[in-house]
């Protein structure tokens, strides 16, 4: 055993966020939850959503043992694979599906308790529903490092290789529960994302469009269902995506330093660079920590107040963690401490950046949302023009800060030093700065995911507090709080969507990691390179491998996969957005079936049948989470065993770049239809009931899927395919071998 | 000079293709142009559609003198470019701009002609329609090769270099011609899409929507306007689009096979395989001509059989060149002439199959559109959603085919040989079949443009039909001609699209050629490679430029290069989308203001302001077309500045994978919700009038600027962006070595 003292630290830290976040739920649960018809409405959701969660969990069990299943057989039966990535597998996939039913638990015990709060005081409000949802943020960084941790010690202990190539087996050993987490994410986000929208466009069109009643009417059929959805979508599918998002980057960046110091002289340093960012995670937590008990306001704080307040935990944490990384990296010794350090602030801005174009593009203070709203005076097909064009215009700033982001990681990485800019160390090493500059991104995730994760609690809430017919002072507090939270959710999504871009391209290189062990597992212990030269596996050098594979852009499996990359984000949105127009049409159906034969719904005196309405959601969502799922596992697979290495790296380049620029365009486009009707309801071109204001409903209902499903799904997309081609490198490379 | 006789064929041809199809462009002159009221509306139109593009080539006209001199100063000045670039610009520009400007005036003249053969009978229709449409057609292509010949020769004359150099020097002298068609096409493209979407999105908007009046009602003040936008869009920008991706294919085949056989013992088989491309089309000029005679029917002939005898033209032109091709290239005595013919059919078959998926995904025989048009019961937003989901699916096979084809084009030229499958040599010989692929494909341009270009002719002929007051039988006869169009036109754009894609991937080649030019030019003759060994810079392959320049998947500036190429695709359809938002706002603003301001318009009694509303629309197009243009010609300068050859080839990948894939998606989803709004018009889900009328209405609007600006002009973009990449080749390697 070489595990350093400082070691300890790390599942510290993890231990500690899962106890204070126990801390907060205990509290959470002692409010009071309202009325009794609170309670119940609270009720009605609470089963539903946790109905959803078993339903969905069966059918993702399935999966898992399948694919886990096969993987022992390449393992134990083939002998292509790691022994270790069954089990890894599945771990993975358990605690990323845990962090979302904990998050999802808390969420649906929060909503009622935070409505009745917000009855005493806006602030009362702020508090409930803000540390529920720090019960998340911190129930994800608590269970992913601590799950990195105990298989950090298991492969420790068993790993029996010894030298440098030790703890490059052990972290890329590590990355494959990466594919578990992503696997579950896929679908929870999938799933819950077809549900959850289903749900609220079902609602909206019949309740809002056809019957002219408001939001969160109990008379609508769909309201409860809609609101499980809120849960299951944006709390659970969340948690479970942030959770592979953040084991992710760490794990990626854990196996660039391994494998960027894997000589014989380095091992002191390659263990560093293999602590440094569980490190810079761990201390993360606990500036997190302080971060969230900084979010506290006076009785009768105002709204900019409220804001200040969220922003001071949050900016705290971001900047401390900058600081605090130059203190990490110089006292574990790693060689150019301070350039590392400067990848990591590189990241931070990066992520700030496109968080502050996110809010530009997105909300209603600014020209883009202001034109898609004013463009409803000519009709919903001027809105949806303008919000594709807006939101299309909208990737330039968060592609180039990205781009500006990868140059600056990697020179700082490297030191400036541009005598040997693409040197085979240069690359490693370069690729290190990249990876760790997105860990630093989502090092402060308990704090930026907590202000993400307690909007949908004020969603619910809100809904609750409709439904129960509290007063519209009540109602107007959830709102306002909502509103807090898409505020600075604007700069959470930032950091979410470019820390995987980042951590996708530093899992290109662990990609190539996977061969030179399959390679070597396979009894290749030379490569005959084209340029006559022989180079060992052992010693071969990321550029040897991409001349060994042909990786050059005058390749044509590199172009086809790169061709398919790109397809397979269009194909994945296009599944995506079909399965919520279906299922959200059996839901249109079967409300006006309701309204139509439970008769006096609509004067209030019959109850519509809420139960019929969850379940078709349910139905829906899990039948058609499934093609897309398998489909993003399957290609990657096929992609290796017919076009090889060549192609499948062309296969994550095309789907990344294209999977980036997509998923900006979709959540952008989203969030600003959102808000322009938000606008347009605050009285703007007519104000409500107007018909620019059902122009912009149009608007919001098509942004739905765009931002809640297909947007974020593309996401865990980008890195599931990353994933499985790792974990698949040994299949790859044992069927082109024989 | 060193010409040989069977040359003298290529320019034959196209003399042929001119004087027939002024053959043609008399005898539609001699036809009848029918009623006082019918010549009167077509003035209208033709006076809007002359004056637009007058105004439009004004402002082409000064982009084009500030590029020339740009060049000039590069040539003369700087001494980092081809002196013959400013006038092969010039020119392209100038024989692409002609080819539109024939092609809508032939059009313009035949729209009233055509109706008026119309009142006749239906094959009198389509005999006028058809001819005009072969006008087009034949100017296209007889222009692109007479161009082609001319600059050969001249250069055959003007170029000293000796040796296998010369043909190199030739051939990529000649490609920047092509950046000349670009960018006339790229403007023609975009003015042109914005014009016509302007102008139908703000008819369709006030008139169809608001006013309860139809389509090209002469009430509606927009209503010239819409058909001088038929004109100027679908014609004119068409067939200066055409003849960019005509000619672009056959230089860059032409280019590649000059660098395939460049040296000293090939010089023989250089030259045919320079020919090859050049006289497969020649060849394909002649079958389509005798095409273009089989089209006829006879009287009172059934829809059914109108299909199939314009079916027959077609075919029988894409059969025969697929024989043709065999023999061309026996008799060229051209090595592997059996393997490069089957790359040809390669090509071919991609092409048919690609243009059969776009049949499947939007026409209303299928269950795609008829989904989609089902999904208006639920109203506009799951139209949109359902049109979104279903254009995204509709990339899968499209891609997929090129996929296939590529490979197959490949290996079919390197005769499976599967030991060298990455030889150097192999990829030379690979890259050529890819672009003789794609010459097969536009080869019998003649007459699948003619199918295509004169569906805008029947479109305008029923507009003159209702406008002046003509039966409805007329119009049922008019309307039909059409539907004929659109569907013979799918196979059309299947071949323009994939002959798009393989054409930029022999440009990515060719870059590297004016690479090689440039770095020979400023007297650097060898490669240092990484390996440590040294290469001449006259021998290197374009592996060796792979590897000199580092363009491979781990280099960061190449995955920086695909992401903004990715990005690029969707600033410049989010820019276009909202250009013609823009337009359609201010086109509905005056069609309100007129209804509102001139006493009776909608009773007939009063005379809209018809001059009003085309000059809004051409002054909108002319302001909005600038940006996007402009910024596609700088990107690729500025990545190549600051990036470098490894950039500038990871923008280009990333441009063609994305853009092609969003093009494929953009054309889909709006031509699906064309006909989904026609079968709800012919009865279907309530019919004309009914709310699922008005839900597929928004639906047809949207995608109006998705399959005619947005989408059309990423074909170009794509290739525009690397024609300028080629063209600036020597003030990138100029700029990055001093």
């Amino acid at each position: 055993m070489n595990i350093p003292s400082i070691f300890w630290f790390i599942p510290a830290a993890a231990v500690i966020a899962l106890l204070l976040a126990w801390a907060f739920y205990r509290a959470m649960k002692r409010e009071d939850e309202g009325t009794p018809r609170m309670r119940e409405i609270a009720g009605h959701v609470r089963r539903g959503a946790m109905a959803y969660l078993r339903q969905q969990y069966k059918v993702v069990a399935i999966v898992f043992v399948v694919l886990a299943l096969f993987f022992a057989y390449l393992a134990y039966g083939a002998g292509v694979q790691n022994p270790w990535v069954p089990f890894a597998f599945l771990t993975g996939g358990f605690f990323s599906g845990l962090a979302g039913y904990f998050g999802m638990k808390t969420a649906t015990y929060a909503s009622a308790r935070t409505a009745n709060a917000a009855r005493q005081s806006l602030d009362r409000g702020l508090k409930v529903a803000f540390r529920s949802g720090a019960v998340m943020g911190l129930v994800v960084v608590g269970l992913g490092l601590l799950d990195i941790s105990f298989w950090y010690v298991i492969l420790e202990y068993f790993v029996d290789v010894t030298g440098p190539q030790k703890l490059v087996v052990i972290t890329t050993t590590m990355l494959t529960f990466g594919m578990g987490a992503s696997t579950q994410a896929l679908f929870a986000r999938v799933g819950g994302g077809i549900y959850t929208k289903a749900a609220d466009v079902g609602a909206d069109l019949v309740g809002k469009v056809e019957a002219g009643i408001p939001e969160d009417d109990p008379r609508n059929p769909a309201t409860i269902a809609d609101n499980v959805g809120d849960n299951v979508g944006d709390v659970a599918g969340m948690g479970a995506d942030l959770y592979e998002s953040y084991c992710g980057s760490i794990l990626a960046t854990a196996a660039l330093g391994a494998a960027a110091f894997a000589s014989a002289d380095g091992m002191a340093m390659q263990l560093r660079a293999v602590l440094a960012p569980m490190l810079i995670a761990a201390v993360g937590i606990v500036l997190s920590i302080i971060g969230i008990f900084l979010v506290r306001t006076k009785e009768g704080a105002t709204m900019r107040e409220l804001l200040r307040s969220l922003g001071v935990g949050v900016n705290f944490s971001s900047l401390l963690i900058a600081g605090a990384t130059f203190g990490i990296l110089y006292l574990l010794g790693i060689e150019n401490w301070i350039g590392l350090s400067f990848s990591v602030i590189t990241g931070l801005l990066a992520g700030i950046i496109i968080g502050q174009a996110t809010e530009y593009y997105t909300s209603h203070s600014y020209k883009p949302t202001q034109k898609i709203a004013g463009s409803a005076q000519t009709g919903p097909a001027t809105v949806i023009i303008a919000g594709i064009g807006s939101g299309m215009i909208s990737t330039a700033v968060p592609v180039l800060t990205i781009g500006v982001a990868i140059i600056l990681a990697y020179l700082c990485a490297i030191g400036f030093d541009m005598e040997h800019i693409m040197s085979a160390q240069s690359i490693s090493l370069g690729l290190y700065g990249i990876g760790i500059a997105a860990v630093g991104m989502l090092s402060t995730l308990g704090i930026t995911l907590a202000t993400d994760a307690y909007g949908p609690i004020a969603d619910n809430a809100g809904g609750n507090a409709e439904m129960s017919g509290l007063g519209p002072e009540v109602r107007k507090r959830t709102d306002a709080l909502d509103a807090l939270g898409n505020t600075t959710a604007a700069t959470g999504k930032g950091f979410a969507i470019g820390s995987a871009a980042l951590t996708a391209l530093a899992l290109l290189a662990s990609y190539i990691e996977e061969i030179r062990i399959g390679l070597l597992h396979n009894g290749v212990t030379a490569l005959d390179l084209p340029n006559g030269t022989t180079q060992l596996v052992e010693k071969a050098s990321l550029l040897d491998f991409m001349e060994y594979y042909h990786v050059s852009l005058m390749n044509p499996t590199v172009l086809i996969g790169v061709f398919v990359g790109a397809m397979m984000s269009f194909l994945f949105c296009g599944l995506t957005m079909n399965a919520v127009g279906r299922a959200a049409q059996s839901m249109v159906n079967e409300v006006r079936r309701q309204f139509r034969e439970i008769k006096g719904i609509l004067t209030g005196e019959g109850t519509p049948d809420y139960a019929r309405c969850v379940e078709i959601s349910t139905r829906g969502a899990q039948r058609e989470m499934l093609l897309p799922s398998l489909l993003a596992i399957a290609v990657p697979v096929v992609v290796g065993l017919v076009f090889g290495v060549a192609g499948v790296m062309g296969l994550l380049v095309g789907g990344l770049s294209s999977g980036f620029v997509l998923a900006v365009f979709m959540a952008n486009a989203g969030g600003a239809w959102d808000n322009a009707k938000k606008m347009v309801e605050e009285g703007h071109f007519g104000g409500k009931g107007s018909d620019c204001h059902k122009a912009t409903v149009v608007g919001d209902t098509v942004g739905d899927p765009f931002k809640d499903t297909s947007g974020p799904s593309l996401n865990i997309l980008i890195k599931l395919m990353s994933m499985v081609s790792i974990v698949m490198a040994g299949l790859t490379v044992a069927f082109h071998l024989f």
